[in-house]
């Protein structure tokens, strides 16, 4: 990518009507570990990859160890009990918005005694994203969100992104090499609508595997799930429940020659 | 467009009068996907391309799943019964823009009982416009927006652009290869003001399929149609009802060489 | 002009003791079309080119067909029942101005039961304008006004620039090859005060008419007209009316070899 | 005058103990028409040249047709019935700081039931102008200003200039070509304090002629007298009482070679 | 590391997507003497070295003489009677920091009358050292936090780091040649879960004392020790107990060749 | 005085641990006319040189007329009945200072009934001048001020400067070429304690008159003398009690080669 | 010291983790003439050089006569009964902070009707310290502070830096050559604890000696003694008391070859 003068700061346009600042804050996101997320009509689905791959560049000396040490590196938020969010990108960038969106619930909860819609939620997280790229101190936030929830309108799958993209999905993955689980999911697109929720959740895990190096595979340690749908409150699953389900997985043979699209992991 | 020292901050003007960042705003508005407005006497009628050309080019990755995998890419909101816009550039800008004319409405109900004249939407659009271009701290909204309304002086199209001008037309067209379309107004601008609503339509259609490259055709998957107007509230059409104004477009030869105009898709 | 180091900040002074942005933002006002305002014992009368030549620099696919797709530009706005004005520059930055005014104006029929003098509303005008020269975060606003007016002591043309200049004139124009106007007007200023109101148009029509091209005319469609005086309100003509007026001036012959001064049309 | 990189900030010291913007902001003063202010025992008269040679550099198109177009260009203001400023320099600056001195003198009067003494006048002034030399985010004000008053401390020559300095003399002159008018009243200061109101006024005008290129002259239509004294409240001459004064001015031959010192007309 | 344009404020994404100011702080702590921290199934313990090598690289001066001259230079504080925290980088702003999670425990107590949560501590310090990475005008925290605590959901290890990063550990070292300490602790991890109180002190000790060069060692004057557990509140250990702990390490043979990782001392 | 990159910001230090902002402004303190204090046990005194050569090299052409046209140009002021201020360096920055001083002294009386102790005036001093050295926004004062005091603890000079150095002095002196008044002042400081008033005005002015060239005196016309002690409030001698004191002075031959020390007249 | 990118604004890290801004006000305090605080189990005990060699670094002029026509130069506040502080460097910087630390100690008082504990103004001090080096528009304090106080505690010394440490200590020396002290203080550490007061005295000013080039010594005129302890409230030595002191040093012969450490004069 090429260098400019007016990369510098975020309220300012570069000649061609692009806003720099913004694009650089979406490579964050593209670094993030892979995060899917799909619906069918009664459920959606969240799947991630726990290892954060994009912080370990800045703090390279916890890579190897993390794994083994940490309790556990959470990918997925509950942000209400119709609705959970996956993250790709900064991870404390992406927290930040969680606990945001968790706010906004919990106000519309105390205001209306229901649960707040899904479309309210994503045009209260398009506002704060957007304030972001047009005022003077502040960043773009440097992180992707897929939201799944479920109301009265049925089950949703929101994407953001730093340019206050907020975009209504069937299914969609964001983060490094997440254009070989979009290959995936346009392939399969069809078949969601009617997926039973054990179906929606192994098309989610299978476009996820499709963006690991051919080395890798999915595990109960660095894979997280979250489902929501009708009559069944978000439910981030544990790991004896997500080994049942890459169980299913493995029975499906990996073909695909390897990861594909987003971007590289950083090098320093 | 040459470079120069006066073109960093909105503030600033150049020795030769101009306002750079504005007119760089401006190139925001012109990627965007086109979009194009009539009038008759009786109806205002908005028709887009929903694909958004502008932020795929800094969301690469999206492209070529986002017709598939998304449920629907708005690019024109209802705004109140008697009103609707359609968009041109940054999406996020032009929701937050979309945002303001709702509360816009709604505040004016609120306050008189009825709903706002258009032409004090249009004035209400341009302070808030202005005020981007003029003050240290924020950057000029990059976008264009088409107002459709219709109250008791009857159908408006009104046009704004990044440098606050704000526009009441008998037909107009922004966004990438717009130029095409607007040659297809002046050439017929005399025959809308006693148009049918169905012609009207028709009209809008040919004029944006004039923007599109000789290679590609409307659908109703990639194109919106909003109309408002005498006794009959703003409406969205849904895809049925946007595919049989297609089947009338498509008994239009299409003549013109290709599309001309406007921006060509921006390179990285 | 010559480039210095000294010209990015409004609050800096040049070791000339200018202020370049203040001199930048005129040059916007002089590419603005042009507009003219004389004033007889009784009645001032403001007329003007509905052409603005300043943004279609900038959005310059708008150029041909805004003629006739555009229902009305307007280029004079009344201001109270006793004055109007006419804008020369950054079209958007004029209407901010004149909203201003109109602001005042209600202000003083508010707290003193009656139209505010002319006298007051160029002082308001003159803080207004000068806040922007001084302080940090704005820039100088880029457009000239005239102000035609009638109150006890008489007709008022007053004029503003972006320098803060506020000025009685009997007669004067700014805007894009103005100087070939003025030049009219210096000749004929002793005519003025004693016009009847038709004659006072036509004076002023023929001074406007000097700032065209050769090749170019005036037309009810390119030329807006607004008078007040003593016991007549500030009344903006119709087509007719303004056909009417247009009429007595074709019967004087166009001797100037062609116009002059101000600035030429921008280059991009 | 060299360039040098502590100038582009008024907070900002030289490593030579200047302050560059203020000097610059001199440069402004010394730009303007000239003015000349003396007292007698009794009367403080300023007068002034109507043509502002500043402004006119930056709206050059004016130049010519300023002297018969425009109805009056103002340099001298009533303050208050005991005092009146003239300004050299920017003019919009120098209306800024005529309207603040009017506000203090009125505030007064609501306080005190009296006439501000012009010694508080004064140091409001100072204060006012401090605060623009030392404070980020405003400009020095660009003029100078001469204040006339009368009250029980007797007659009150006050001359301020952009450094904020605030002096009270017998007689001085600032802006374009002031050192002719200084030299003038040098050499008859020893007259002034008993002069009659009309022998202060001849002097005045005497100085302030010698301010003029030997082709020029003074006039009813250039010059502004304004005088104020015991039982005589502050009055800004009307064009017949100017050329009375004027007449007996001309019976004093013009002597010196030509006008000296304070900046030549800037050049563009 | 290599320098760039991208790197003089936080606010500023640089095009590959990272904000290095954030990198930069990393530094700061990396520099810091070590720190280590484990937890068993009732127990948290922090060790760490109280000299603090990172601003002797500043105060050059004070080096050799602080260990004899200081009374104590503390690297562990009580945070409340269940929690304590270790820091490693700038001191003074981990003392900010451990004061602010006082006052986030004094709160809870006054609002809840019971200890903080630990999670929710940890949430209170996410958010406050995420808003040092995204707005002007400060930077962000140049230091790294462990936290010990137990609560109702047992004991906790919370490393902080200045990228805003809150993780749950069973283990983790953080500081200079803090890799050689993970690599212990990695070999060691199974062991630490049924640990007594006793033995997770050694563990913590001897993985800090693979930090040392090998001609260092620990000793009462060197080592700091706190520990929180069931039953037990935070405990800062005086020098007579430490002595009894490093006895039981000194039975170990240190193995390894010298310590790896982290940041060499800087160099001025 | 060499240049460089730490110069442009008071709030910067260099990496000498400098503060060049201060630095110069101490320059301009340096290049004002200079003033001398010296103080008995019962006494102060404070004199100095009327002509401010400081901004007359700024606001150069006033600098022949203004000793002859100008009433008086003050450089001394009385604080309170008990203390009074003598000014060197930017004149309008000195009387902000001193009415600074006023206020404080008012606020004292309303509050306590009585003066303020000397004491509590210089620490206010202090206080309002260091924030100048510290904060964003804001330059240095630049001028020095010598208090003159007297109160239950005795006579008081107190010697202020740029960087918000406040000192208690027996004698001191400031401004340009005040280092030969200094040397004065170090070989007779011994006579001051035991001096008359009298005895103490002819030492101060025989110190101030050493800071002239050869070739200029004292006068009644450029000296001015301000004097405070026990039962006598702050006097500033009017032009004919000077006169007595320099006749005195006058029968002191001079003897110095001529005024050493301190800045030389600044060049344009 | 090399020079680079990341030193002009202190929120901006280097890429090595530095604060150059906190270093360069470091420098400012190592410049300080020297102060030394040490304590006994019952006393604390600081003593300095009064003469400031960091402002006449830039008061140049001051040098020679401040010594002799200064009545004093305070280096030693007293803070409250119970401590006092010395100073090394900016003492402007130095004094404000003196009168932060009072302020606490009376607020302290008005609360609890006691002298505040000295670890407590210890904490105040260090958040006041630290903010300067975190948030955009101040500089850190550019000094250096020792604290001398007395609680029920024990005695205290505590060292206070520009860095924001804030370190209690048994005994230690900031300031221009303070290493040579610090070495006495390191040699002799055994010895404080059981000390006399007068014996603690003795050795703080053997420490301060060793800070001398070898042609000075300390006197009277240039040392100030402080001290406080159990049963004696904080005691400012006056100059007879200091001059008893100065006899028994004068029988400790002076060994060191000469001052070492710190920094040298700084040359202009």
């Amino acid at each position: 990518m090429f260098r400019n003068q007016y990369d510098s700061d975020v309220t300012v346009w570069s000649p061609q009507g692009r806003l720099h600042q913004v694009e650089y804050a979406v490579e964050a996101m593209k670094q993030g570990s892979a995060t899917v997320g799909i619906k069918s009509e009664t459920h959606a689905v969240i799947v991630a990859l726990k290892v954060d791959d994009f912080f370990f560049s800045i703090t390279l000396f916890f890579q190897r160890a993390q794994n083994e040490l940490s309790s556990h590196q959470k990918k997925i938020y509950e942000i209400d009990t119709h609705s959970g969010v996956s993250i790709a990108g900064l991870l404390s960038d992406g927290r930040i918005l969680a606990r945001f969106l968790q706010t906004e619930c919990s106000s519309w909860r105390w205001d209306y005694k229901q649960p707040v819609p899904i479309k309210k939620l994503a045009e209260s997280m398009q506002l704060k994203l957007q304030a972001n790229t047009q005022y003077y101190g502040r960043r773009p936030f440097g992180v992707g969100i897929l939201i799944a929830g479920y109301d009265k309108d049925g089950a949703h799958i929101i994407q953001t992104d730093p340019s206050a993209e907020v975009v209504s999905m069937h299914g969609t993955s964001i983060g490094a090499r997440s254009q070989s689980a979009r290959t995936y999911l346009e392939r399969n697109v069809d078949k969601f609508e009617k997926s039973s929720p054990e179906e929606l959740i192994v098309h989610a895990l299978l476009a996820l595997r499709d963006t690991l190096p051919a080395e890798e595979n999915l595990s109960a340690q660095n894979t997280s799930i979250g489902i929501v749908g009708k009559d069944s409150p978000f439910n981030l699953l544990d790991d004896a429940q997500v080994a049942v389900h890459l169980n299913q997985v493995s029975t499906h043979p990996r073909t695909t020659a390897g990861a594909q699209g987003g971007a590289e992991p950083m090098q320093m």
